[in-house]
């Protein structure tokens, strides 16, 4: 077995020779080679051309011995069809000029056609997997409706979630409608992304934890399941719901073949209440990669030993890796994982 | 029974006619008559004046039916006699200038003497006690080394903690170094706040979160488990780690006669979970106080179902108020909690 297999059968709960590896933002500013690029390039430029996707998407594969590459992308990019005005700030992230906050700003939204106008990412997907030529699989990604909805909501960023959260609380109908387009919009989104050749795709759902279970049961979980059962099942899907150790019960039962936990969920006790239904992907803090070798490799061998070497279990961070991570320890990382979990 | 009583029998889960209640940040922003005062004063200034700290202290138990007062003051506060150099920025936050990253910084951090290097808040203490003359109980409060520990590595707030973590994970002496320090000097803190006369103590972990379960254990369980056991028996000990759902059992574990919770964590199951052992607090989102009066009166009606109108359940948010809060709401809060949970 090679890397070329790893990562799809492990999302299908199937036999490894090594526990498979990737890293959420392997493609990132921790590379020299990404800060060249971006050096000479903005990053709405890069997303929006398909050479540069392509290179970006690489870079991380061609160094590590990775067992899948992501394309390179932005959650935010799809919502400018729909309508939504944003920039990327150099120092405080994506920034929303006309935020939605209304029923009649929900109703302006449009649907879209990823086929055709987002044709940059659709070439760039295609580009991508003829270079990987087998090597290693691509997994496409959306943002999910919820998160998606919060920036659109704040404006950016955020950390009490006041318009987001007043909307739900106030106009529950606008919110839901508002929900529905955009899971309308994911499932358009990721089943373009299948069609022009991803062999797996990822919800993130990256601020969704500021939910109270109640609130996700009543507000997320509708949209996110139908989400979930509309994708094509050719496909794993992998749900990943950041800093919401709380919810997960809830999480698993909106449904996703993988589901992603952060290093806030104990990996063992996470999967065994979850039934070991389905497969798992983390879960460790990207801060290790700060820290000592002989911490670094402790916390790893906890993750491997809470998940037993099952199959189904994908090594990940539980959050993306940061733009001055320690490089070397990045590579000891990938050669620790694949080593200490050899079923060889 | 009077608001006199509720809330210091309801944390030694003494019967009540009615679930007690006080608002995280009571005396704040939110409040026009706390905005009237800030035009003056600075917020330091305000710290450093027992007159100002009274009068603001008390504007929350004079406009609302509130079950405890507790003192104007800020976390940082004790750090400036340990050494640390910090300023309230107008938009920021704090802002720490001299940071605490390496073993010598740790080692130059002084103890402290609150009785008299922070007499302007005994006095303080000791003014509001005389003022509300035993209409309501006055609760002292401190940071816990974690959180305290958070800030002076790294500099103020933090969304990755990568400063604090990397002296966990590479040099574990100093942080542990660090961290008794910071015990050390928040049990002679709330000591002296004791001495002075409040009648319960709050420990906030605001941003232990960040952890795993496994670094808690490692790295903060004891330190936080000394602390709680060193504290005069004689008041009550409230313990209350933020959006830590996930460490629940471990701060339990570190002890408190009362545990908050915030609305991440649903309030029935953790009260069960910890067989009912300790008082809870908590548990409404900040933001539901932003809604409709039908979704907050529906929220409200599950907490308390929540905690089944049990002995020892203080109601409170989840984390602090926020500025913007409608304060008509806040009222309605109030006389809700009192009128549903009434046991007469």
């Amino acid at each position: 077995m090679s890397r070329a297999d790893r990562y799809l059968r492990a999302c299908r709960k199937e036999g490894v020779d090594c526990t498979p590896l990737w890293i959420m933002r392997q493609a990132g500013r921790y590379l020299e080679e990404y800060r060249a690029v971006r050096a000479r390039h903005s990053f709405i430029e890069v997303c929006k051309t398909p050479e540069l996707v392509v290179e970006i998407t690489l870079q991380p594969v061609r160094r590590f011995e990775l067992d899948a590459a992501i394309i390179f992308a932005d959650i935010l990019l799809p919502l400018e069809k729909m309508g939504i005005d944003f920039e990327f700030t150099k120092d405080e992230g994506p920034q929303i000029h006309n935020t939605v906050r209304t029923r009649a700003d929900v109703e302006k939204m449009r649907a879209i056609s990823p086929r055709e106008e987002m044709a940059y990412l659709m070439d760039a997907i295609r580009l991508v997997r003829r270079e990987l030529n087998g090597q290693v699989p691509l997994i496409g990604f959306s943002g999910a409706p919820f998160t998606l909805a919060s920036y659109i909501t704040e404006g950016g960023g955020s950390r009490n979630y006041v318009f987001t959260k007043s909307l739900m609380y106030r106009e529950p109908d606008a919110w839901h409608l508002l929900m529905e387009k955009l899971t309308d919009m994911v499932i358009v989104y990721l089943g373009a992304q299948i069609e022009a050749g991803v062999q797996a795709v990822q919800v993130f759902d990256s601020w969704v934890g500021c939910l109270s279970p109640a609130d996700y049961r009543e507000f997320v979980l509708p949209h996110q399941k139908r989400l979930m059962a509309s994708l094509d099942p050719a496909v794993p899907h992998v749900h990943f719901a950041f800093g919401a150790s709380h919810l997960l019960p809830l999480v698993a039962e909106a449904g996703g073949d993988v589901l992603g936990l952060d290093w806030r969920t104990d990996i063992g006790t996470a999967w065994k209440a979850l039934d070991y239904a389905p497969a798992i992907q983390g879960n460790l803090d990207p801060v290790a990669l700060y820290g000592s070798r002989e911490y670094l490799k402790r916390r790893v061998t906890e993750i491997l030993a809470g998940a037993e070497n099952r199959s189904g279990h994908i090594f990940n961070l539980g959050h993306g890796i940061l733009p001055n991570t320690p490089v070397d320890n990045v590579k000891y990382l990938i050669d620790l994982v694949h080593e200490l979990s050899s079923r060889r």
